[in-house]
């Protein structure tokens, strides 16, 4: 038998997950509902509508995905994409190609638009792709942490008209810390996580789409067996190659319908109500600029440590940032000294960065100042400790000067 | 703005999801770890171990899926079942429907053995059908909440030996509240959900794997691109599916690899944990004995207040009863009274006995004496006040001579 849960103090400045806020940490202990009670459908509407302003959107369809952040991705292009369809898939990243290994196992016929990581792809490209190959759907990461690169969405929404294309956007790593202003980008179809700048833990999912995704989607609705009635004639379309994710039945859940799906998963519903109403309490422009402040902070004291920033500045992430580990500095060394003596996680990345770049980030409940000065002052002890040179209080006084610039 | 969580009282006696256990709740509101931390992976270890004793198994591949039980289900069917393969699905009510359904989805070539509702399917149909197709799958729920009936398992695991087959089971309703003996069984793929007999809050769903399924689904083994390294050539088999459900990259998530595959849900993860602490401090035999006292005073209760149970009482679930709803009697408005005034809820059932029987669960947290009794008298006050004739006080008097029997 093991003990009861008890895990040492953590600060966690990776790139997700990060400390959920207080609220939404006791949101989850509040008793359950049963899955029709009047009370939880009430809950699950205010949920969507709590996460209609979150997305600064009118869709209707604007729900939770139970599951992760990437079984949000999956419910998207699988139930955009029957088999043999055709997608542009946007890469500089890791979690671009994840799209398109998603997209692949979907049956769709993949066309990667790629920039080199630590850049963006560009516009011209893009269109140049799109107008080739004529997609159902064009799909993007908004911020993709393996780089922390954000990818412009706003020129995305007209390409894709002028090509009647869809727009699936991957905001996972940026909802709630950056504007993701979905009607305004006419997207299709956008997706996130809790556990970046959302404040809450891993586990549900976040999503919106618009009506005429939405249609698309129900064109494929075929109700499952035990529950279909005799209104519910199969659609044309093709079947769904998922029925979890299933989005027609998803939202037939969602709708007055009720349909019996899944059993939602209350506790998570829970939270994800809650990061929301923390989100529309500090308002979106005041979260949006805490997070740059938080960020700008963090890079202003890297760069006093003497440590390089990777990447394309003028296309960062708001809120998570690489460094580039200096020569003869043990990168995983760092990070366990980090962890701990100081109790703070920062993040390493994927692939050809593993080992490269360190990643921090200042995401959700910890985009804030204490957090930024804490984990500056904890990487300079530790990057002294191994010899690397910088001048002591450098780095702690460079983002204090940055937040002083701010009031 | 909406206000803070502040469900009504509510005592679930439906067939799930039903109360959490208080512990269950309160480990949800521990702060969060980062997915690689020491700690983090730790718990995610001990959580394989406590699972292991909780389905009686060996198994090292015994974990978790972020999402609902469902999500566990298509987890093992889509890692199992390549497009063309052939299933034998057992079904005798709405989730074996299910079973077919999602196999369907996976493009496998379904061979459905059927019983009536109410009833099991009998162990010679099965072999023959299993004789004549030699599936790769045979796949069976355990515990059908729709119509209260529980498949017997002991034979199948000959069964599907003698013609190379492998058994998947959905304990999704029974584990906790039955015995779930995945070894002597000889079962090869059997998942859960924690909202029933568990005592914990959907959203998060145990799964154990054989040893021989395992080298099965690694035979399928593609791991994605942006992680995968020189070592991870592709295996002959047929790329599963889906991304997520890649039961071969989430087991490598789970082994000493960790592999970077989706964030675990943390919060979800202690749930899960401290269910299965609970049940190994009660003790299986104890927490089984518990469900069939409990199940058993509520069956004695309802028939003393003159109602008829639903099904083949042989088989019936230890968990959870079907009522047929008396004549006359509006079973919506039962419902509804008891929920509105009494804060208990009771379900109803699907396809074609949706509004032709009730069905109270005794599971989990909610398997007790006080839950029974309280429930009876609720609906006997109910059943009263629509004029159905019953003897005042003889469905308590009889569970708690039941009760009284047992000590």
């Amino acid at each position: 038998m093991f003990s009861e849960l008890d895990p040492p103090f953590r600060l966690l400045m990776g790139p997700g997950p990060v400390n959920a806020h207080p609220r939404v940490l006791r949101a989850m202990s509040v008793p359950l509902l049963g899955q029709f009670d009047p009370q939880m459908t009430t809950y699950m509407n205010e949920t969507m509508a709590l996460y209609r302003a979150v997305f600064e959107t009118d869709n209707r369809w604007t729900f939770l995905i139970d599951g992760t952040a990437r079984a949000a991705i999956e419910a998207s292009l699988v139930s955009l994409l029957a088999p043999g369809e055709a997608v542009v898939v946007l890469s500089s990243g890791r979690f671009g190609l994840l799209l398109r290994e998603i997209a692949e196992r979907c049956g769709a016929v993949v066309t990667l638009v790629e920039a080199p990581w630590g850049e963006v792809v560009p516009a011209a490209e893009i269109e140049a792709a799109v107008a080739r190959v004529k997609p159902r759907v064009v799909a993007t990461v908004h911020g993709d942490t393996s780089t922390t690169m954000a990818q412009p969405i706003e020129t995305l929404g007209d390409i894709c008209a002028r090509h009647s294309a869809l727009l699936y956007v991957d905001a996972t790593a940026t909802l709630g810390g950056m504007r993701v202003p979905v009607d305004a980008w006419g997207a299709d179809i956008v997706t996130a996580g809790l556990q970046k700048c959302l404040a809450g833990p891993p586990g549900i999912a976040p999503i919106t789409i618009s009506d005429r995704a939405a249609a698309h989607i129900f064109s494929r609705r075929h109700v499952e067996g035990g529950i279909a009635t005799a209104a519910d004639a199969p659609a044309r379309g093709a079947r769904i190659g998922s029925n979890y994710f299933d989005l027609a039945m998803v939202m037939d859940y969602w709708s007055e319908r009720r349909l019996n799906h899944h059993t939602e998963a209350s506790s998570m519903l829970y939270a994800a109500r809650e990061c929301a109403r923390l989100i529309l309490e500090e308002g979106i422009e005041a979260r949006v600029a805490r997070h740059r402040a938080a960020g700008e902070a963090m890079a202003a004291g890297l760069r006093a440590m003497g440590l390089t920033l990777y990447g394309d500045q003028g296309h960062k992430m708001f809120n998570v940032v690489g460094i580039e580990i200096p020569a003869g500095v043990p990168g995983e060394a760092v990070r366990s000294e980090m962890l701990d003596e100081f109790g703070i996680e920062i993040g390493t990345s994927f692939g050809p960065l593993a080992g490269r770049i360190w990643r921090i980030g200042t995401m959700g409940y910890n985009a804030r100042r204490d957090a930024v000065l804490t984990t500056l002052a904890a990487l300079e002890a530790v990057l002294r400790g191994h010899g690397f040179a910088l001048v002591s209080g450098a780095a702690v006084d460079a983002a204090r000067a940055h937040y002083a610039g701010l009031s």
